[in-house]
């Protein structure tokens, strides 16, 4: 496998692992779990970090004048990486909807 | 029109539509109408269905190694896939809300 | 820099605004401050439109039969467009359940 397939699919892998986190955090809010979300949304995090860290180098390649080539691969690893960044946006406000859901039903 | 642009105006149109589902979706259960609500998104599901097959169809191209040229429009069909699938993910999580909601307004 | 580059920062900058005014438009939903919302999903509708602008040209320019050359900056700008077009709708759904939450805790 060429260095740019393998980039690539550690983007994917560790950016789907870190949404799948996330989502979990959501499942774990809507249970009335918050430490369990807030436990989940920490190890979205971590994945996510690693996942980051493979795009960095390869912007970091581009701007120094080497062209990064176009593959679907590549656009999906992308396109990825987006969405588990608005899913990890999404999700936390989602967590703050069922906290007050909890506390009304508290009441 | 190139096999090419087919493809892609397919895709964006598909998962256009099943984006719409997804929010109409979302719109019902916010009026209380959860039935309407799961069979608007299992329509969207219809509709997303055929668009993915657009999207297979090219990252099957590619992996047999014959390389998918890039265009601005590819892109976009892409990017409104996962939008799409992100939307889905969300409006799940949207409904389940409205039903938690509609409970407590119940009592 | 380049005219191509240009373009790209230009609608990264410009969706990266608006992205920022759709959270702080859930923010002030949370705190139960709808007018300051609604005003916030207005600037950031303006921030959007300048970027989109952006975007309309890149599109008539490959329209028009001039091949658009791909780059991980203009993908990154289109994932940037593209998600803020998503945050934007949830954001709107958002506001709505924080409405609904906001009159039952009143009773």
């Amino acid at each position: 496998m060429e260095q740019m397939e393998m980039i690539c699919f550690n983007l994917i892998s560790s950016v789907g692992m870190a949404k799948s986190s996330y989502v979990e955090a959501m499942r774990e809010a809507a249970k009335g779990a918050f430490d369990e979300a807030a436990a989940k949304m920490k190890e979205g995090d971590a994945f996510y970090a690693k996942g980051h860290d493979s795009h960095s180098d390869l912007i970091a390649q581009e701007a120094n004048g080497e062209a990064v080539a176009f593959s679907l691969l590549l656009m999906h690893a992308e396109d990825q990486m987006m969405s588990t960044e608005t899913i990890r946006l999404m999700a936390e406000e989602n967590i703050k909807l069922y906290q007050r859901l909890t506390e009304m039903e508290g009441k």
